[in-house]
């Protein structure tokens, strides 16, 4: 589908958005389940649900095919993912059909911890390593990009009065936008919001989140998620051709000459 | 290792230059070996035998560790790669090595069909297709930044009379720096030369250099590979320390409280 | 304003569009003349008057104030502009105006000869300088960023039958994203399509459009106008922001200590 | 001069640096006098006099042509820049031939209060604004590049225990390189180590630096100093040819055809 504007995509069909969660914590651990009773992807569906354009899909790590299977991932346009302890269970065939579609155009919003999972670092080609330190300390999510779309209705900062600290070094490509900068109260910065376009589709990483503390709870964290969900939606679904073109198909005439090992 | 300035790094120690070619064609097909006869590889020499400063090895893929074992490896401060025929041979055990010494600070210029190489596309992470058509045709090279350094010496375009065409959309992220645009008799485009970092190290890409032609004896794609070669020399080759903050070595007191599932 | 989103923004109101040609040589030229016989603007306005969310309005050089007074820039959200022989006479104060309504949000979309104009030379910090020749030659201007949404609709290049060659180095920063490139017969490539972002606002410069040629009739090249104009639309139009934090109201108590000349 | 290669440049000659300072704090405050008794860019001789391949200059508000004149601007191959109480004092026709030299590939320096020079924001095109509080709170500069050259020999952080806040969002274009983020004891964060590309010159902009502080004599901020002057020498300094390419000269034969209204 390749769509005739940004109008027409918007309005004559619904946005899919599937919500991964690997949910192992919040089955395991009762003080995370205290926190996500419906699990960390409950939250995000608390924060999309307005959006009438929105239709909502989530799937976890054990259901069959990762619920990626059967056409979910095929019909996704904006995928959200979160992992921390299972990424390495995550099965290899899945990551590389949820690379494919984002080459081919699928968004892709990945959370907190989900930087080690085996997707962002595929589309990254770097560690994704950071520094961190876990003490319930405050943080303040910056907005370094006011003007970008992610960032809309974001005034000034974000404050988390509890949170796991993520600091630099980031091992990153140079973000294409970076748009939110985090300030920690044990002294380090992070440069938690980020987009990058790899192939047709955009993705974009977003540091807060712990499983431990409240924070897909607040107000303005739902805010930049429901932002970044409209931001990643695919502009093109149609990967780009590519292959051979024969030298009788060429716009100026040219006359193959000279060798050829093919 | 972490140099004090450039100017130490560069004359107190040698810079190691390993040439990898996986070496078939040439061994193979007469009309190529008349062209290379010692190899692709044998002509990066010639381009690179005149600079003091740099070592010399050469790697092949059917050597032992592809000729990248034993230290080899550990030892590159910038990798060539030009692969064709061999891709898939190439082991991922290798592979993920190089793509590690590159994150550490290893610099590697990937030179023509080694876009479709296991290695290039790990560090982009996307799927560096492209579009081509091999009949012989003329190319120009286009200095798009002429105050790049790998561009130094290039007066506006390197003519080259034979050359396969590589055209657009290059499946690649957007490039850090845009070096070089090419032009095709058959009427198309391509972005030929672009730098990208990853990690620690530094990646260039340059298009020219198909098998069939002898491009890479043409004095200016020699410069230009010595230019890319002393361009992605490391800055430094230590590994950025990341990983856990204990809470009582945070830069600022911290406290730590709330609920923890580690 | 800011926007709650992008649906909202889309949909609640109109998007002021306003387009500036300085307007010397369709009155000056017959030849011009026979081809925009409405004025280049006039040609724009064919492109996009079919698009309902949009409200055009038009202004010249020889209007009072460029046409820009009494309110119509403030009221812009997005600004076409084509200049070239009367450059120089575009007051400096208007340029200072319309150089600040694009940092507070407004987009603006630069064309073909614009690259030398005082306001795209203010905003890039560049000499926008560039190679051409006026021959009537075969262009060819091939998307190199399919999935971006100013290429939506174009598959593969445009090819233009007689154009103006642009040709490198253009003399203006990397890009934050390169849309297209064009090939031309006489043998040069050329960036001509790229988008930066300058404080709040999108900038994009598209080179196709001379004035003896009947470009901007040619349905592509009006398809591009059109997507341009929609991705330029302003995401906010509040400008951040910045000035003196005051030590009382800085959000981790700090008490001022040590010397200060203010 | 076109340089051949790196090595050449770097010991054939020695690397011009102009120190340039508005040098109007120093004289005027006794406080700032008992810190900088030789004027800040005193604070800089002593970061880069050990540096063997550099040749120092230094100028000022108050002479003549503010120290630029006489062929010193022509032969200076890196420029520093500090100004704060007299940025409007500097003449528009020293920052226009401040500008092309940059263009034409002179690297510069801008330190502190500088953000808000003429010359910097005639370079990025943008407001340059940013917020800030002299408190004299703690500063840390964080490394969020590590293998970048201006962090060679930075660990982890530079402590500053006091320092003047500089706060996002910054009004700059998003940065080519972004080596350094500052945190703020009161809260803040700020992108306070970004390099540019502008023409064939490189910018670098560095954010430590008050004048009420002894910042310039801080180890580590002298070596950023020195790292980044090497950084920002020029890889050439001849302009790049543009300008008319007549028909006859094309590389590909084209025959001139249509009209042409010059």
């Amino acid at each position: 589908m390749r769509c005739d504007g940004f109008l027409f995509f918007d309005f004559m069909q619904k946005l899919q958005v599937t919500l991964w969660n690997e949910f192992i914590h919040e089955k395991e651990k009762p003080e995370v389940a205290k926190i996500y009773p419906n699990g960390i992807h409950g939250a995000w569906i608390d924060a999309l649900r307005g959006v009438p354009e929105l239709e909502l899909t989530t799937a976890t790590l054990e259901q069959p095919d990762h619920g990626l299977g059967n056409g979910v991932l095929e019909n996704t346009d904006v995928l959200l993912w979160w992992g921390h302890a299972g990424h390495d269970r995550v099965r290899d065939d899945i990551v590389a059909k949820v690379h494919q579609r984002v080459l081919a155009g699928m968004g892709i919003v990945v959370l907190h911890s989900g930087h080690y999972s085996k997707i962002f670092k595929k589309l990254m080609g770097t560690t994704c390593a950071l520094s961190w330190r876990e003490a319930g300390e405050r943080e303040r999510v910056w907005v370094v990009n006011p003007a970008h779309p992610i960032a809309s209705g974001i005034e000034g900062c974000i404050e988390l009065e509890q949170s796991e600290m993520y600091g630099e070094p980031f091992g990153i490509p140079e973000p294409d936008e970076l748009v939110f900068v985090s300030w920690f109260q044990g002294g380090e910065v992070f440069r938690g919001g980020a987009c990058w376009r790899r192939g047709n589709g955009k993705v974009f990483y977003f540091s807060p989140g712990h499983e431990s503390y409240p924070i897909y709870h607040h107000p303005s964290i739902q805010r930049v998620i429901r932002n970044a969900v409209q931001w990643a939606r695919p502009d093109t679904l149609i990967p780009a051709f590519t292959g051979n073109c024969p030298v009788e198909k060429a716009r100026e005439r040219v006359v193959s000459r000279g060798p050829s090992v093919h």
